[in-house]
């Protein structure tokens, strides 16, 4: 289903085994105290599931077709996930032609003209904060909810909306007063870490999509994690990663196919969010991550990685099947015969060709280069994916010695912005 | 109009005032030798609006308004400009109702999926190109081409399609075969400079912008340059930049706006493509550009900065007055009160207020960072800040000894997908 290759040597030596082994039981005894719950989200959910499904079979709206606009409130990790997969399998049969609607920055002439594009009357509203008290989620809601109150009919949400939340959050304890459906994020799975929670599940499963079929792809990942241990090649690439951390201090997602625009975005926050953090004796520590789409970004970023300082590696990510067989048309322009030698080829096959090209004069710069092919885009492939990276990220985490999962610097700015207007 | 701060200690001494003068010295010589077109654009062109006026009052299709889709057919710099300005200023009145498609990415499925959207009989083509043979530019082309061809009526493009493109280029030979229209892009003004000439003014035209108050725009911020020289702000930040590249290897743009989403990527192409080079020893000197949207990414990537490694400058991006005084409504909710210190207050103040607290959060981690505060988003506005960022880039490069303008790194790659897709 997805193959993987790594083209550097990842220099393991006796110490590197020993740095793998370490970060392997250091990941099982994440996984197994319960510290970290991403790990069990592929094969735990089977009542979750249930409900999810329960709850969109038994709703008025949801399950007579009656909603044209999803619209998920929430930011950062709740947003991220779901986007990434919605875009990936945007044209996926099994996706149904409810509009989604993410709501997410304050930005109000951004809000108010994405709200312009909702019809209210027949739109599902998701609201989803980790904490609660996220503040643009809250204000958001407050902001909908106020374009919802009708005069006459009052407000009335009743079946029109669920809320995602911890238990106990004041977000719950509002929505259990009033009558609002309620799924819970486990508490041991933070936000970046949660699509494969109700979070992405739900939504995701409005959207017609095979929320069974993603969690499997994302066991199939896991799975490979349980037997194969440390034997797994990303062990190898995390290891190459923290030992050149200092020297190369980016991680280049380079991801050919425009679908994985969001995808970037969400791997982005994932490494970025996790491995950015201060260590014993205040060392600071962490790897910044960069998302790219090729061709594309060919003509903008490439330069810097193949002529600029060796401070990047590079993960292209290619998607062998598009599953649409177009090809450039056998039409010579005069003056243009140089460019004949694509006429009548796939476009599939020129976009691979790029890649191709692309990660040989990478290689060629002497630029660490892996590469992750997809056979194809499907809920399973997508689970699949997103494990991986997850398990990446868990990887390189355990070798810096860090907590991966919280995020303790973004509380200051929180503090600062509450002061600044409570005043 | 715009104004700027930094919040840091450029640490200008007499090196630094003597690398600021010859950093100076060169980008006049730059301008004046021609060696950089892209410096005088902003005062040189009135042929050219005068030109873009003409064609579009006297063409059948664009003057009467029987244009529903402007379809941009173009790549890298030739799309990233008028993208950048058209999202930073797609809510002004100025623009109108013609939707705007940039088809750029071989990707078959994103391709077709975004053909679907354009109504093809009432379409007006843009095919930009500078060196005239763009794999991807004339691939679509072709394809779109081959969708337009009418068994019946044949191929008539004239008046549905302009070209833009270097003089003498293969494309500008076909298209004064075939009678198209053609704008010229000046020799010496390179793809991602190039968002002031006809690549950028000619859509943005056709979109209903105003193109000479961008050029006024551009122009104010031009004069500031002429006239005060090495005393500009941005010449203390290109040195500390320059001097401390190697430890502070990425710079953050972050704004506090969704409509700097393709700002941020024009950003990324001209500070990336135009510094990461080999220098004389073959030295690889670069900066790493990152663009982030606030407040988004303060629940993405702010937990990197703030306790990562510090290898990071952050310029924060503020807009002042986002003319729409919607605010927070007066809802108390139970269990939710301690977010009702937004209550009230405009978004537009909130959003202000989370530029300003992580703002203080991050010079508070020791990060090196500035600030560019905009009062409005207009033509004027959008133009400035381009030729602010352009200049700044060749600021940089100029310090940095390299050619900003151009892109040797990218060739070898084209040169092998040629031999991949020859065979």
């Amino acid at each position: 289903m997805i193959k993987k290759r790594i083209f550097f040597d990842p220099e393991i030596k006796k110490e590197g085994l020993s740095k793998i082994k370490k970060a392997f039981e250091r990941m099982q005894y994440e996984r197994e105290s319960g510290l970290a719950g991403y790990y069990d989200l592929p094969v735990n959910q089977s009542e979750t599931i249930s409900a999810i499904e329960d709850f969109i079979s038994t709703n008025e709206y949801l399950s007579h077709n009656l909603i044209k606009d999803l619209v998920v409130i929430g930011i950062g990790g709740s947003s991220l996930g779901t986007r990434a997969i919605d875009t990936l399998l945007m044209f996926s049969h099994n996706r149904n032609i409810v509009n989604i609607h993410f709501l997410e920055n304050l930005d109000p002439l951004y809000l108010i003209n994405s709200i312009k594009k909702i019809d209210l009357s027949k739109a599902f509203i998701v609201v989803i904060s980790k904490s609660g008290t996220t503040i643009e989620t809250i204000s958001i809601t407050k902001y909908i909810f106020s374009l919802l109150q009708d005069p006459i009919k009052g407000l009335d949400l009743k079946n029109k909306i669920a809320v995602i939340t911890d238990r106990d959050s004041p977000l719950d304890r509002l929505s259990k007063e009033r009558d609002w459906k309620v799924f819970y994020i486990p508490t041991n799975v933070g936000g970046r870490f949660s699509v494969l929670s109700p979070v992405g599940l739900l939504p995701l499963a409005i959207l017609g999509y095979d929320i069974k079929a993603l969690l499997n792809g994302a066991a199939a990942m896991r799975e490979e994690f349980m037997q194969n241990g440390v034997e797994l090649l990303l062990f190898k690439k995390a290891y190459y990663y923290y030992k050149h951390r200092k020297k190369i201090n980016m991680n280049i997602l380079f991801s050919y196919s425009s679908m994985f625009e969001a995808f970037n975005k969400w791997y982005i926050q994932l490494w970025g969010e996790s491995l950015g953090k201060k260590r014993k004796e205040n060392e600071r520590v962490g790897l910044t991550p960069v998302g790219l789409i090729g061709s594309v970004d060919q003509h903008s970023f490439l330069q810097l990685i193949v002529e600029g300082p060796k401070d990047k590696s590079v993960t292209f990510l290619k998607l062998k099947n598009f599953e649409l067989p177009i090809t450039v048309p056998h039409l010579s322009l005069p003056y243009l015969e140089t460019t004949d030698f694509v006429n009548g080829r796939r476009f599939q096959t020129i976009i691979n060709s790029q890649c191709d090209s692309t990660m040989e004069a990478v290689i060629e710069a002497g630029v660490p280069v892996d590469l992750i092919e997809i056979n194809e885009l499907n809920e399973e492939s997508a689970g699949y994916l997103i494990y991986y990276f997850e398990l990446l990220t868990s990887a390189v985490g355990a070798m810096l010695q860090i907590n991966t999962y919280d995020q303790p610097g973004v509380e200051k700015g929180k503090i600062l912005l509450k002061n600044r207007l409570s005043k």
